[in-house]
């Protein structure tokens, strides 16, 4: 182990007491060897995804959240509402480590000649437990990146570019020629309006503001669609039926949104049709649900047929039924592009004890576009 | 043609005017000659399928129709709601033949060996129109059936017999090993309970009256959830951790039913499962709707992780799906079951005249359970 690396290091950990009280806080705990297989890597930045919020604050009430203990040492405890607690018995008493993924340097590697290969390189992984200063991960699960790329531009290599590239491959397997998608200004929405561009693939995105309409156009977006206007519908299936889009990932989840988007597909499909069917087109119309920004009930109005589809739609899953092979060919793509269509970029940076702050939470929490923000636990570091 | 059939018979239209009415009526035309591979059948049987009464009223307003005309040749007209209306612009001005399936006499058959092999037979079809007196129908679509078979045992051999059998091998082909059906003491319903015990599959049906909870227990259901009762989540949760079902057909639609099995499908993964996982079990819980008895929104609470899915089922893509073949095989089993697995009860008969009487359709239209109902045209055949 190198001379720099201390003995012990912090950890963030998320824990859902018994009393219906979140309590998230900064743990000092033994830095590990590395085993033969295994690398250390010192973790550089780790951003937060939506994906994280949701360990880490468990649907506590943030309003009601108070930190106490020091500045540097702070813990941050919330009131957790009856309706939360039920889905969270299976961690209830268990403090659960943070962050799916994140970069840094190896600063120790086990015996074997794939990990000490990567002692001293930048690497990305999507280990978990990324809200640490240290992190013993597998040396196959890390992601070396592009020699003199900094942690911070390889954060976030694997959450948002495998989704991004699993939209597309789930829009082919399934047969479908075109994509929509929602809140698309996101960081992830405007990685996914940049790799459909370079496989020409059509994409209507759907955002609720005009600036938000004005990045993606910017960006080159041919289809932007704003659920907010009067107009909505019409611009919507005028969109579908340029683009002959019928299968959506959508990020909002709750309210009328993928229901007004089955029905904009079903117009756009009747329109070019000739024609009476009961029953509605014969084209299948799909909306996965990838996010849940309302975690609202979802409301169908079931006026679009019978040859509709909706459901829950996740990474992990999906990188499961594609297999490891076609997993391998994804990555290689992404670790290509990590410099321009799966770059990322941040509203901001925080430290580990900054990560507790109700000031940063009421910014990152939010998960609003253009907020999105990487934590950098080297910034604890004495 | 033999010497009994009538230069001109009766068959039943329903037309959409632009000016927002239904007119649904008895037209006389010509009886049409069959071609070499065509059979004229004298229709003594044709049942009132939900899926016969969208065609048949189209959304109209049936509390303030009104018939006019003699009682022998009767129409029926309502007015048709905007909301209903945008559906129906296909069919504006076109009288449409109503009746998915019936059954009846082969009274002349064309020149084919096939066609003259059912001169004389009683024979079931799904051909569409079958709200007529005499019904000119391809040979290769008729079911024979087994001698003595009155045509009204037969009549309704098509819709729900394969639509039961669809659900099964589509519960097979999606890797599920159990169903939940709702409305469950339909027609329809009690011909999956029947078909259920007999291949031996796990089957919970789902009813909102006590009196249909005894219907199904007494013919052999092992799970029966009330959705009226107070303790429906439970016992519900409870009848799918013993069956392991994670495949439900829907025939309601609206509400929250669809999302409550979905909840507890999940409670009773969740039940049987260790430790804690922030998206949900693994298991993929699915619900097709295929009814429409509640025509409002579905809501969908989404509180049971992401691996779920809900979209429409209809028998039509479902057969082109599986191919010639399989539905052979189908069709097959149908015809060895019709007296007992897949046979249908009726609340009532009527004349196609009958049929546009409002206390017939205060009768017919309400789909409830056990309000099946059969047209008989030659009870007009003067």
């Amino acid at each position: 182990m190198s001379e720099q690396t201390p003995a012990q290091a912090q950890q963030l950990r998320s824990l859902v007491r018994a009393d219906h009280v979140l309590e998230v806080f900064i743990e000092t705990a033994a830095v590990p060897e590395p085993g033969p297989a295994e690398v250390l890597v010192r973790v550089e930045a780790a951003p937060v995804n939506p994906s994280d919020l949701g360990v880490l604050f468990g649907g506590a009430d943030l309003a009601a959240a108070v930190v106490t203990s020091s500045a540097e040492r702070p813990v941050l405890t919330a009131p957790i509402p009856d309706a939360a607690m039920r889905a969270l018995a299976g961690r209830v008493g268990t403090p659960m480590p943070v962050g799916n993924e994140g970069a840094g340097t190896v600063v120790a590697a086990g015996s074997s000649a794939e990990a000490q290969a990567l002692l001293g390189k930048t690497v990305a992984v999507a280990g978990g437990g990324m809200y640490s200063q240290y992190r013993l991960v597998n040396a196959a699960a890390c992601l070396q990146l592009p020699a003199g790329m900094p942690a911070i531009d390889g954060a976030a290599s694997f959450i948002n570019p495998m989704t991004v590239l699993g939209m597309v491959e789930t829009m082919r397997m399934e047969g479908h020629t075109g994509l929509v998608h929602t809140a698309a200004a996101s960081n992830l929405g405007q990685m996914l309006n940049r790799l459909c561009i370079e496989e020409q693939i059509p994409l209507v995105s759907i955002v609720r503001k005009p600036a938000d309409e004005d990045l993606l156009r910017s960006a080159g977006a041919a289809h932007v669609c704003n659920s907010a206007a009067s107009d909505f519908t019409a611009s919507l299936t005028a969109a579908l039926r340029e683009t002959g889009a019928t299968l959506a990932f959508d990020a909002v989840g709750g309210g009328r949104l993928a229901s007004q988007i089955l029905t904009c597909m079903e117009a756009a499909i009747s329109s070019t049709s000739a024609g009476y069917s009961r029953y509605g087109s014969a084209v299948h119309k799909q909306v996965y649900i990838y996010g849940a920004l309302d975690r609202g009930p979802t409301e169908l109005a079931r006026t679009y047929g019978m040859a509709w589809g909706i459901g829950g739609w996740l990474l992990t899953p999906f990188l499961q039924k594609i297999g490891p092979a076609e997993v391998a060919r994804l990555r290689s793509k992404v670790a290509a592009g990590l410099a321009t269509t799966f770059a990322s970029t941040y509203a901001g940076q925080m430290s580990l004890a900054g990560a507790l702050q109700p000031a940063s939470i009421a910014q990152y929490g939010r998960m609003a576009t253009g907020s999105k923000y990487v934590i950098v636990p080297t910034l604890d570091i004495a």
